[in-house]
């Protein structure tokens, strides 16, 4: 029996086991957005790594929640370092649970909870991994770090600082990313980058008191003002006319766009019934088409290279029922700007205010809300074949790899500070509904996830 | 001592208890949009015209709510109908007021309360006025009618059929239309006419479900499309751009430019002493200067004779605090359009959506709630010479005459049912704050207000 064969073998044996440390994990509700549970949460995972032989403590950040840190040191010094969070979204809509949010039910072989697939399932199969090496060798192949940080659900305010004040403690090689899904064809998702955000609110003014619409020939209305201003953010051809927003966007790689086509590729398609299968998909979300009614390639591509400007709540004058005769003294847009590969959401921040400037709309405040920085880890170094390698053994399937994503996430540090190339797998499912009610992953996701990670640690040793 | 004096000084000895009874009236919340109290306002209006001695009932209208009519039979046949209305506008935003809404509170001789300037002031005043007269002679020189309906504030949808239906019960030679304010200068304002109102939502649709932003590179945005929709309705230099929209609109007659003169007039004023007073009483507002930096002759031409596209109210995604990254599932507008003789709303209700539809904008659904015909009434006719006279002699100066307002108002069905000319007069002023936060009246504005309604039905009387 090869070692590795030992480790899937004693991770059967001990499933029972780590499924109820999970379930424990789970259970302590740590919402960092109200302020719950989020010592005990961080004092939870620091036992966890002690238990399961790895040398743990906390950190505390500049004014925020403290960071779990832990630290194996390897046959090698060669390091790679697990990035999770031990904070949860908050649970609303409570009434759309089907189990307390907390509860860690398991039912028809899934197992339910906020934070069980974002991100406490992650960072209990990863710690699970190493106990299980330790328990069967020796020594690890390479130092192993983790890093479980407490406010991810938060916008991460004070991991950036965190990762320069402690560059020297976290120096590592390799880093994994918090999560990654499997996708409906079976295939294990693999992540190599996030895109980057730019959160605003932009507040237009008008009277110092909402009037009686029957001024409104005399009188600005600062709903109209937003209106304009936002026609020239963007035009019905989702074109974005900020001048300069898309000087930064880089090109997908050829390699990158054979990673697209291979994530489309699982069945083969002509360009009609790839049309037809987008549309179907677009249905089952209401909608007659995708933007623009791409489909196939141009559609993955869009959905990872694109950058977005988009209107998250826009707030003006009378919003109840029925006909109230107002001009309101007030109009507020809160819009997220998803960012690609190079651009940089402060300098994009900065055209947004010259662009508004430019056209007439000085009158606008723009308020910053939040930022984080595109990251993408080319698809060509050794730890994305490592991690390839790793699925193919543990799954029997290669990955579907993913140059960047959708969402964003605080990536950029990693990079900035420490210089890490980041990879991303997990034990999450296409249908793991991470924010939203009834938050799950399937136990033998959970089972798989465990193993892979043990299997990544070594592939990452054979890599030269 | 003459009848005038003697009602005059009836009035001044009683004012305490007529504030009383006006307080009375505001304390009952009637708030036909939230369908709050109205009953019991509509009972507490004719129990208090029967306390004034004024044969009063409840007529129901068809599935709306019911007007309160009363009547007092005078020495001659010649009928005025005095409209007004027992609801009010929702009260919000709640946290600017500086007493609760219907506190009916006095503070610095002003009564603050919603309602008490738009309309309930005006409907006790008249009531006040006509039971101060039968107190003091044997009967009223000519008919008095009253119409109190209550559902104005949410655009009369009944009082059309409500007036065709009792055409015979409320026929009347002269009408008195609902409120008046006195001007800063301290002349009292009259008013000759209404503007119509088209008031419609705009309502546009995305997916089915609220979803993460991360997805906008490849969903429609419905906040989106209303920005795009809102552009191609209205301009930047308040031109509205639906074909047609302008066709039917009448300029001023000599006369209603005499009487702009006249209003503007009160002070000979050179072109930069106009603009800088302008200025100055936009500045009291928060603002830098009106619309289009207009002043003089030109703001109240553009006040009374322009049509307005309003946005009254922006509803979509997230309104709360902070961040959240969502794609909204829907957006909504409120918008009222102010039109002024001969612009029919039914007419530019069908513009706009033939517009919307020709601008690629056939996806945003458009619903009517309600709407209003402009009207106006000849400024050369005698009621408006017995009004006048009226003033003249109870406020020592003449009034200042509004061929029409900013405000709109169901006239319409007075004019095309009852054939009625309208003028308006009221216990306003320009510091109202009318469907805004700290709606009030002046007292002394309510004493006078009461006087002149005594002093107008016998001018009327007097009226050939």
């Amino acid at each position: 029996m090869s070692t590795q064969k030992a480790e899937a073998k004693f991770i059967d044996d001990n499933f029972e086991t780590f499924v109820l440390q999970l379930q424990e994990a789970v259970r302590k509700p740590s919402i960092a957005a109200q302020n719950v549970g989020m010592n005990e949460a961080a004092q939870h995972f620091k036992r966890l790594m002690e238990t399961h032989g790895i040398s743990a403590r906390l950190i505390p950040t500049r004014g925020g929640y403290p960071c779990v840190y832990g630290e194996v040191k390897g046959e090698s010094d060669r390091t790679v370092l697990f990035y999770n969070h031990y904070d949860v979204q908050p649970p609303d809509p409570l009434d759309e649970w089907e189990s307390g949010p907390f509860s860690g039910d398991i039912r028809d072989g899934k197992i339910y909870a906020r934070g069980v697939s974002d991100n406490k399932g992650n960072a209990c199969a990863r710690i699970q991994a190493v106990g299980t090496m330790l328990k069967l060798r020796k020594q690890l192949p390479i130092t192993v770090k983790f890093l479980i940080e407490g406010e991810e659900e938060i916008g991460s305010p004070h991991l950036g600082e965190f990762i320069r004040d402690n560059a020297g403690l976290l120096e590592a090689d390799y880093g994994v990313w918090e999560s990654g899904y499997m996708n409906p064809s079976g295939r294990p998702g693999m992540y190599l980058g996030v895109k980057g955000m730019l959160y605003v609110e932009l507040i237009a003014r008008g009277a110092s008191r909402d009037m009686h619409s029957g001024s409104a020939t005399t009188i600005p209305n600062p709903a109209w003002r937003l209106v304009w201003a936002l026609s020239a953010i963007k035009d019905e051809n989702e074109q974005i006319l900020i001048p300069g927003f898309y000087d930064d966007v880089l090109s997908p790689t050829d390699k990158e766009m054979e990673l697209l086509r291979d994530a489309i590729g699982d069945k083969q398609m002509n360009d009609s019934e790839a049309h037809n299968i987008a549309r179907e998909n677009a249905r089952a979300l209401g909608l007659k088409s995708y933007l623009l009614d791409l489909y196939g390639l141009d559609l993955r591509k869009r959905s990872l290279f694109s950058p977005t400007a988009n209107i998250c709540g826009f707030s003006a004058g009378y919003l109840g029922k029925g006909q109230k005769t107002v001009l309101p003294a007030r109009a507020l847009v809160k819009m997220d700007f998803r960012l690609v590969p190079d651009q940089d959401p402060e300098d994009i921040l900065s055209k947004l205010r010259n662009h508004l400037d430019s056209q007439g709309f000085g009158d606008i405040e723009v308020r910053l809300i939040s930022l984080d920085y595109p990251v993408k880890t080319p698809a060509d170094l050794p730890v994305v074949d490592a991690a390839t390698e790793a699925v193919i053994s543990v799954y029997g399937r290669p990955p579907v790899i993913s140059p960047t994503q959708g969402g964003s996430g605080p990536m950029y540090p990693f990079k900035k500070y420490l210089g890490l190339p980041m990879v991303s797998f997990g034990v999450g499912y296409w249908g793991s509904s991470n924010h939203g009610p009834n938050e799950n992953i399937r136990l033998e996701d959970y089972r798989a996830g465990i193993k892979m990670a043990v299997e990544f640690i070594d592939k990452l040793a054979e890599t030269g």
